[in-house]
């Protein structure tokens, strides 16, 4: 498939031209980012919810349901699942064929999960240039689901603009420990399995640590907690889910009516460009390096106490940046 | 404190002096290099044992009694314990003052929480960074406890020597999902809390798994399946530790017999290379675009549609890099 063709067939939502950029996109390929550049002026206009929340919080099978009342709307939706911790598990291809089994005949869904892949990472690089392309296919809603530890999580979940955090009753210390940190990331707190004991309680918790945390500025978006109970895949029902859909679009009103969505946008480039910088910047500092043999002779002069790991970087960054500053 | 006083210090294991250069390693403080040059010579002899595993799998509980057992042996023991997602919960810090309180009177135990420092990040150079300088204190062993996912904590975990992964009876499905990659990463694959039902079947289906991936190599380590209990902390007994000591201890006789140690220190020097580049380049690129308000422009020209994330990265690039070879 030539690139033009491609370009051409994503925008005509084609699912395969998607499929094998988004794997291009994985692989580095130093085309994608041609391609990325073409189809860019199609995007930035879907709907991006961020879903983050701890293994075994129900995080899936909420969005299946999310994805279903969207359906009902007849929107277009695409879901980005990132799980960084496939170098050790494969998850993230495995998770591709056995998630969200209900949608695999629907052509208004469209999923995508991303592993990492090795050393040279830019996960969250690769993740945040498949939410563009889900959104060039024409999805009207971009869900972005992430289990919300590690770098490369809270870097692609900047890019949502409307962030669910999911928990469930009984975690306990963690919520403690979150509340923290709660006001920063989350929109709406989610209390998935809001029928296990301790459910009540929780919610007051959490309710008095957003009150405890919340700024006094005016038009602020104060987050809300919202109990659900969608613990199993496959379930027909999910208590919770339409008050859920509600709030999602009332935080995407807030966002439109105080313009606020502007700061969001421009959060999202800033983030973008951080994202994409770093990767390739990496690309070309180690393409350098590559094939020189310098490598191993820095590694063995290490080896042998003759240099340090610091020293040699000095080194070889004095050979490829300039310094001076952009005019 | 003056750098040399610094050095001097922290190689006659003052605890104050060391905690001061972790913090200024964290904050990437430019002197902390020149510092870290300056005690890399007496660093590369300790014995580093790497501890990866989820979440409630007991790694905590099992890191304090290993602890015990090597401080029979009048071992001095550091410990990094590294935890991407305290950006949302202030984790590292709490677990600073909470954990291990049991050796928090022990002069010969030094423990070190690392937690994610926003978006610049550099978690895993940093780790690794504290390792060495816990090296340079004259601890004999280093534990590295991570969670085992993401990007940061895979990259933290290729620095070990010896690593363990910690699984429990009951997690099912994830055994199956780690199967494949079990013989890349485990030396020793943990089974905690043994004393639950499913234990034994675990054990069977994690040695069939890991005899199905055997390479049939001469001087291969065939990692080993330990079961222990050690359920919570502050417990006095922990069954099975001892066995898994002896294993640590089989592993690193092996290691040192083979002369795969040498292997072992070149991949450790090639991966913290790795990490100081990135984090080096990072600083540098970003350093040379603060404060000149070209930032802002290009996020404006792309929100306008004049432009986008790709080619505003290829240019900023092209002004910093080089991209002659090195020669």
């Amino acid at each position: 498939m030539k690139p033009q063709e491609m370009v051409d067939r994503i925008l005509k939502a084609d699912r395969r031209a998607a499929a094998r950029l988004m794997t291009m996109v994985e692989d580095q390929s130093e085309l994608a980012s041609e391609i990325m550049k073409d189809i860019f002026a199609c995007t930035g206009r879907s709907m991006l919810i961020g879903v983050t929340g701890a293994g075994g919080s129900g995080k899936s099978s909420l969005i299946e349901h999310l994805i279903g009342r969207f359906r009902k709307d007849d929107k277009k939706v695409g879901v980005v699942a990132v799980d960084p911790s496939s170098p050790f598990s494969g998850g993230a291809l495995l998770g591709d064929r056995i998630r969200f089994q209900k949608y695999s005949l629907d052509d208004g869904v469209f999923i995508r999960s991303m592993g990492s892949r090795g050393y040279m990472g830019g996960l969250a690089r690769a993740s945040s240039d498949v939410v563009r392309i889900m959104e060039a296919m024409g999805n009207d809603v971009v869900i972005i689901e992430t289990l919300g530890a590690g770098q490369d999580e809270v870097d692609i979940i900047h890019i949502a603009q409307t962030c669910l955090l999911v928990l469930t009753p009984g975690m306990g210390d963690d919520i403690q420990a979150i509340k923290a940190g709660i006001m920063e990331i989350a929109d709406l707190i989610v209390l998935n399995k809001a029928d296990l004991e301790g459910a009540n309680s929780c919610i007051q918790s959490l309710e008095s640590a957003i009150h405890y945390n919340l700024k006094k500025d005016k038009d602020v978006w104060v987050p809300r907690v919202v109990p659900t109970i969608a613990s199993s895949m496959q379930t027909a029902e999910c208590e919770g889910i339409e008050d859920l859909y509600q709030n999602i679009m009332e935080h995407q009103a807030f966002l439109h009516k105080t313009r606020r969505i502007d700061t969001v946008h421009a959060k999202r480039i800033e983030q973008e460009l951080g994202l994409i910088f770093k990767d390739e910047v990496e690309k070309t500092v180690f393409a350098g390096l590559k094939g020189t043999g310098k490598k191993r002779e820095y590694i063995e002069s290490i080896i042998k106490g003759n240099n340090n790991p610091y020293s040699v970087v000095d080194e070889v960054l004095s050979t490829f940046l300039r310094t001076e500053k952009l005019e």
